[in-house]
């Protein structure tokens, strides 16, 4: 995807605002998308950013307002008299105004409470006490509702006279008088209904919801499966509090993919772009882990520590080590990350776990045995070793790459089942794993065949 | 996400089934989803199949179909009439017609085409000639068009009409004689416009389209970034040929992230399920990468092979090979995938590079310096080596975890620079250059303080 914006589109832009040629920066602006738009503030100098969001029209200045990054979004507020400031927040969505207030200084928070109307007011801060990670701190409180009385041609004026607010217009919920939600509608259901048909005649009655201390993850899941446009999100009565549309659908699951290959990578993961994250904060998310598995590797070393006097008689089977090492953690690794993402695809259960053994046992043979031939012939004819140790290597090699793949593969399912995220056995976990293991076993067979 | 169903909901079924009280098997499917019923199919027994296919009312059957494996799809097409098979042609989309036809033999392919009305046809046969992977194989031709001079009364009058076919009837495009896409108009512009307004004064002008050859993964990135819910496809006339919807884009996300894990656990990506695939081919996708690996990991045996003999001496120092080793590893994988994953969100650019090792520079510094500390008290108290052996340890440690954390942001970002994927700049490929610079500088520092 090319970029949107130049650094010449920024020159030109700076340009002209020294000109002050205030309509046509407008009339160039306009031709862009927000998102566009939000990336050039955060490339212009700060000084010229409250004047260039002051030309902007006023909702296209609301909309460019919710992508800016954090940091011009406070510098902007700050710039703001109360009354712009009401301007933006009355044209934001409840939901993004949540996602700013998140990330605000006090102050900032309060100034922007105080600009909202008290309805407006009462649903961010409902919002806000959902715990992150929740359907409730996802969702928005802007949703069309209709009565299940209602005629087609009722339902299409309501939607008509109130939708210009609302972040969907496309799915309408149906409730009755205690806010329980009865059914759905889409409006191409709707429209092309007869002007008279009844909304209760007409409406889905089959309605998939989460409940607000839902995880986001479920939620997102429920998207990729059923290809929603918008989900209802009810609390313990089933009354209707919200509802989550598919882009913020597709924020969550990016976040999760993000998240996992942290995991995956040992990184405590963190929401913050990578460049926006502090040198500290950083090294915070990645030590503890680098710790961990620093000192499960020590215990790798004390295998070699146990076998010193052996190896002393055969120091020529040091040199294999890092091959064998390697290629074990190399053949976990994709055994597990294969599982992971399966098991996040939902192309994989719990229940298949004696499959997905066979499975890799079968795959890890042939790729064992055939790892093995080619390094025999590379022992024999390039290293000249003897035959006795090319033996002991590659039947090492084969065992290993057998454990590592029957490793890779049962972990992940059995952290799934015992409630954890099976992200976290990936590499690094099952590296570390299968180094001891082919170190255990390459020892022993160098043992018993060499006779050390 | 629980399971809509469960064994005994098949066993339910399938009872009901002996009993003909298909009145009531079909009164249990309909409260149902149609991916639901799908996966309810795929296991029951296959000889009940086409029975509980012929109960489905029409328009959830063939919605039903769409969702089913293949396996059992080209059951059923075999168990067809072919009035039965144009009933279920005649109410698929496009698109959806297009990808059954892509996992079928070929005389099914026959038969589906031959269901199909000329215009389908063609329509199918188009969009099979372009690319795997492009946005021309994903999109559809279901789509509204409307015309620059009608009034919003007669636009929406003309999508009650024609839209119970089309894919979307959320997004209308506005084409003029020869097809050129001129504008575009959301069903929310419609709804909130007055009816004698004219759809060339309320349209999007400023259309962002794709060309048919261009990724599909630059596609789901304009729906990422844009929040789209359909986006038209254009030929180099600027010709609408066809449009993708939000559902098949968070499709593509998906598929994209499953073949950059893969990639970044030295897989060849495959579109199959895992548990579809066979074990042969499996091995085909994971053989390579691995025998490419163990070559380039005995290079690190050879560095190994020339410090042998005054290993012999000290052969203590093999103890800690390991854990050097894999703390390399593990710091390089940190970095890279975390680069990785900044660049296929589009955080980090090239541009950004100098910035990218800086930072990496001053974690590995904190990483390292943590680490070797750590590493330090525990030679000294618990291992009892001595002074000098520690010291070699723990500044090999130091500046191993400085280069892995360099090279891991550096490779993924050069390689995205060459035109190259930057996910196979993952943990294998770090860890195994990682390997080999971390041997080089313990050896050299091993040689010069303890004067082997």
């Amino acid at each position: 995807m090319e970029e949107k914006f130049t650094p010449q589109m920024i020159q030109t832009i700076e340009r002209l605002l020294e000109q002050k040629k205030y309509v046509s920066i407008r009339d160039v602006l306009t031709t862009m998308k927000a998102v566009d738009i939000a990336a050039l503030f955060d490339e212009t100098d700060e000084s010229k950013r409250p004047l260039l969001f002051r030309i902007l029209p006023k909702e296209l200045a609301a909309e460019t307002f919710v992508e800016m990054d954090d940091d011009t979004q406070e510098l902007l507020i700050h710039g703001f008299s109360d009354t712009e400031l009401k301007e933006v927040v009355d044209e934001l969505y409840v939901d993004d105004m949540v996602d700013i207030v998140e990330e605000m200084p006090a102050n900032v928070v309060k100034r922007i409470l105080l600009s909202a109307d008290s309805e407006t007011r009462k649903a961010i801060n409902e919002i806000l006490k959902y715990p992150d990670d929740s359907a409730g701190s996802i969702m928005t409180t802007e949703y069309v509702t209709l009565r299940p009385d209602m005629t087609v041609k009722d339902a299409i004026k309501r939607i008509r006279r109130t939708g210009v607010d609302k972040e969907t217009i496309y799915t309408s919920y149906v409730t009755n008088n205690n806010r329980t939600l009865v059914g759905l509608l889409s409006m191409k259901t709707l429209l092309l209904s007869d002007d008279d048909d009844v909304v209760q005649d007409i409406m889905e009655t089959h309605v998939i919801s989460v409940k607000t201390l839902d995880d986001q993850e479920e939620v997102a899941n429920y998207f990729k499966k059923y290809d929603f446009l918008a989900m209802p999100v009810v609390d313990n009565e089933n009354r209707l509090v919200g509802i989550v549309t598919v882009d913020d659908a597709i924020d969550v699951m990016e976040d999760e993919v993000t998240e996992d290959m942290e995991m995956m990578a040992a990184i405590t993961p963190t929401d913050k772009p990578y460049l926006k994250t502090g040198v500290f904060e950083t090294w915070g998310k990645r030590i503890p882990w680098l710790l961990l598995l620093m000192i499960s590797a020590t215990f790798t070393g004390m295998i070699i520590t146990g076998f010193e006097e052996a190896l002393a008689t055969q120091v020529v089977l040091t040199a294999f080590i890092p091959m064998l090492m390697d290629t074990g953690g190399n053949s976990g690794s994709q055994a597990s990350v294969t599982v992971i993402r399966g098991l996040s695809l939902e192309e994989i259960q719990f229940k298949d776990i004696l499959k997905v053994v066979w499975k890799e046992i079968r795959v890890a043979f042939l790729c064992g045995l055939t790892l093995a031939v080619a390094n025999f012939g590379k022992l024999m004819i390039i290293d000249r070793v003897g035959m006795s140790i090319a033996l002991v290597v590659c039947s090492t090699l084969l065992i290993t790459v057998i454990c590592a793949k029957v490793i890779g593969c049962i972990l992940p399912m059995l952290a799934k089942k015992i409630g954890f995220d099976p992200a976290v056995m990936a590499s690094p976990f099952i590296t570390t794993a299968v180094d001891a293991i082919s170190l255990i076993v390459y020892f022993n067979i160098a043992t018993a065949f060499l006779h050390l």
